[in-house]
């Protein structure tokens, strides 16, 4: 089997490496050896410490080379939502050829137009490598829990969320303060927003629900919110509570759609999942027949990157072919989403005040109001004229009153900062 | 795709229930519906509240089903390492059907047999269920860790043992005592020596060892242990040493061959693994390019067992066939045992004496005389007349060693019970 790779960064210089040192083994699986006929990249005279055959055919142009060169599968390794990534996939499958790709953005943007036009051609599309890293879920929900209706997944899809925040914990240290230094150690890009802000954990999470649910992928209406309001003293007060504070996607199939999210939550301390710590990923999904099962590993990386890229090779040499998100597209529903209004579950909030005798019965007086029912109130610091922490949780209450309540805290002359609210996940693990 | 169904047991039941549940959802996975066509089981008198079709032939003997029955696919659920499993296995592949299976002795003992039996005709050998219930670790090792070289693999592989050893640690009771609930509660069989003996997990360590290195099986060389001599004794000063005991089947390759063992171990409080409780199952295994991977569930039950049959359906249904054990049946190596006498670890050892200012120089001498590098060494209770248990810790040592060192102790006059000895395990999860 012929591959020609687009992108020779870190993830394109491990998979070259996994074709030599796992060659054999590969074979085996396969049935027959994967060779690297063409590769394509930005930079020819860059020095990738990478050794390639003389017979390897070397592109400029990454959309040229996924239509003209003698190649069974294109691995695209660039990234981009669309541009020369979709351009390029969109070549290949022109050209009869399968597609492999560690590209989240392209498919939680573009995977039904791929998936189609894969479709169209019964040629492969294959992402495993674009959610969760080494971890195969794509095969666990596609194929592995083929068997069951899921009902719903949920899990620590960013490392690098993951490991700040594991971080703040352990050292009691601020946001800023931490992912400068993850910045530092290669854990954050310099630009972090898209880690940091959940969109990355929203890319993953669209396309795990679309093969968890045999639905189209419904990206724009995911709500995202990161973790940058999330603070050390959040976390100590979670402690306290007998929660950690984790990074989660969470997927639901209820009887009104799909409620997709992606939000800084609470969960018990006892959950395993509290327990997944530094650039770990986690995957917990729920099926009608097997349970909960959970998945976890290194989410991000070269060598698990081309370990899920090297997975989807042999599944196209031994011909082993699924509906892209596990049902044919044409078949694909497309489930109505839940807002978030109509969310139920209890709720975490940090108030600042500077007039505690004052705040309790206005505080109590807005919940009676908008209907909140609350669970604790904490607070332990005397007043002394600075601004001091008031906790509160709620019992399972809906989302859109619990705003309600939140706003007319925040217009209190006591509450001096935007008030922080945390949602209170109860997990299975 | 037409199934005949053997065995209408708990799992042949949830099987039933499951394709009728999900026939939906199955049907677009499968890209076909699947059809249960006939079944055997010993008495059909029997009230199973299972609703058949009409159109469903019932066979007294199932390997004449297995022959004659008008199916694609023969669903073995009697279980048994030979007999009539083994016999309508091999009949229904010498009819040109494929077999899926939950038999774990069948596979361990006769999967070698059966793989080229299945390979000589092309058809397919499912055995999803017969390891770890509903977590697909076979899929997991198979196909979506199959970029990597399998370095070796441990787990929770048997959920009455971890009930029991959770259960004695959750409450302090003795063992006896706990698998008497366990047994009430239909958690155990009455004859328990299967689960708690390690028969159980050695059969899966069996299946999973072959699947992970590409290797035939060989069950007899597996080193097993049981939990029965773990007292409620142990349990404390593990907790007191910072480990929980866990049965663990483990599997390593190494440069000699392979090392296959069940037994007792102490796991860090902090690894993962050590916080699985209850009946679950969980897998840890390690790659050279993805690190190391976990995985979690369900190990048994009808559903989880169910679920796992039937994605061992979509794949026949799908066509996608993969050498049984990784590598085709020609291909798998005889890879020679590595004998516990060469294992070198750290090793927890419970004396009980009855002259305690003696024990300590005999001990030291005797650790001395074996080479055994001593870590630590426990002793609360005064010296009273009474039997009162002296606890030590090695460092890593040969296991050989070890042993010798063990039955000196034994030969103490002091000595008055037979020493404990349970293997200390590094653990990455």
């Amino acid at each position: 089997m012929k591959i020609a790779i687009a992108g020779l960064g870190t993830v394109g210089a491990g998979l070259i490496r996994l074709l030599r040192e796992n060659g054999t083994t590969l074979e085996q699986r396969c049935g027959c050896p994967i060779r690297i006929s063409a590769v394509s990249a930005r930079d020819r005279l860059k020095d990738r410490s990478i050794v390639l055959d003389d017979s390897v055919t070397w592109f400029d142009d990454p959309v040229a080379m996924a239509r003209d060169a003698d190649a069974d599968v294109i691995v695209e390794l660039i990234g981009g939502a669309d541009g020369i990534a979709l351009a390029l996939c969109e070549a290949a499958f022109a050209a009869g050829r399968h597609v492999v790709t560690a590209n989240k953005a392209l498919i939680a943007h573009n995977g039904i137009i791929l998936s189609e036009a894969s479709d169209k051609e019964n040629l492969t599309l294959g992402y495993e490598a674009a959610v969760a890293g080494g971890i195969p879920i794509i095969k666990a929900l596609r194929e592995g829990l083929a068997g069951n209706a899921i009902s719903g997944l949920y899990g620590i899809l960013n490392g690098t969320c993951n490991y700040i925040l594991s971080t703040m914990r352990e050292t009691g240290r601020e946001f800023a303060d931490v992912l400068a230094d993850a910045q530092e150690m290669g854990y954050a890009e310099s630009d972090p927003s898209f880690d940091v802000d959940g969109i990355d954990t929203a890319h993953k999470l669209a396309i795990l629900t679309s093969v968890a649910f045999g639905c189209r992928i419904n990206f724009d209406d995911i709500a995202v919110e990161g973790i940058r309001h999330v603070t050390a003293l959040d976390i100590r007060f979670a402690e306290e509570l007998g929660y950690r504070i984790k990074l989660l996607g969470i997927t639901r199939r209820t009887k009104d759609g799909v409620e997709q999210r992606v939000h800084p939550c609470m969960v018990r301390h006892e959950s395993s999942i509290a327990h997944v710590d530094g650039v770990s990923n986690a995957i917990v999904a729920e099926g009608n027949f097997v349970g909960s099962t959970v998945y976890q590993g290194a989410g991000a990386g070269a060598g698990p990157t081309a370990s899920a890229v090297a997975a989807d090779l042999v599944d196209i040499a031994r011909e082993s072919r699924r509906p892209v998100f596990s049902f044919p597209s044409a078949s694909l529903a497309s489930l109505p989403t839940v807002p978030m209004d109509q969310h139920e579950g209890a709720y975490y909030i940090r108030l600042m005040v500077v007039d505690l005798p004052g705040v309790f019965a206005d505080v109590a007086a807005t919940l009676r109001d908008e209907q909140v029912s609350m669970e604790a109130i904490l607070q332990h610091t005397p007043a002394s004229g600075e601004p001091v922490p008031v906790v509160l949780t709620t019992h399972d209450v809906n989302e859109a009153s619990l705003k309600r309540a939140i706003e007319r805290f925040a217009a209190f002359d006591i509450v001096v900062e935007p008030p922080c609210m945390i949602r209170i996940e109860p997990l299975a693990f």
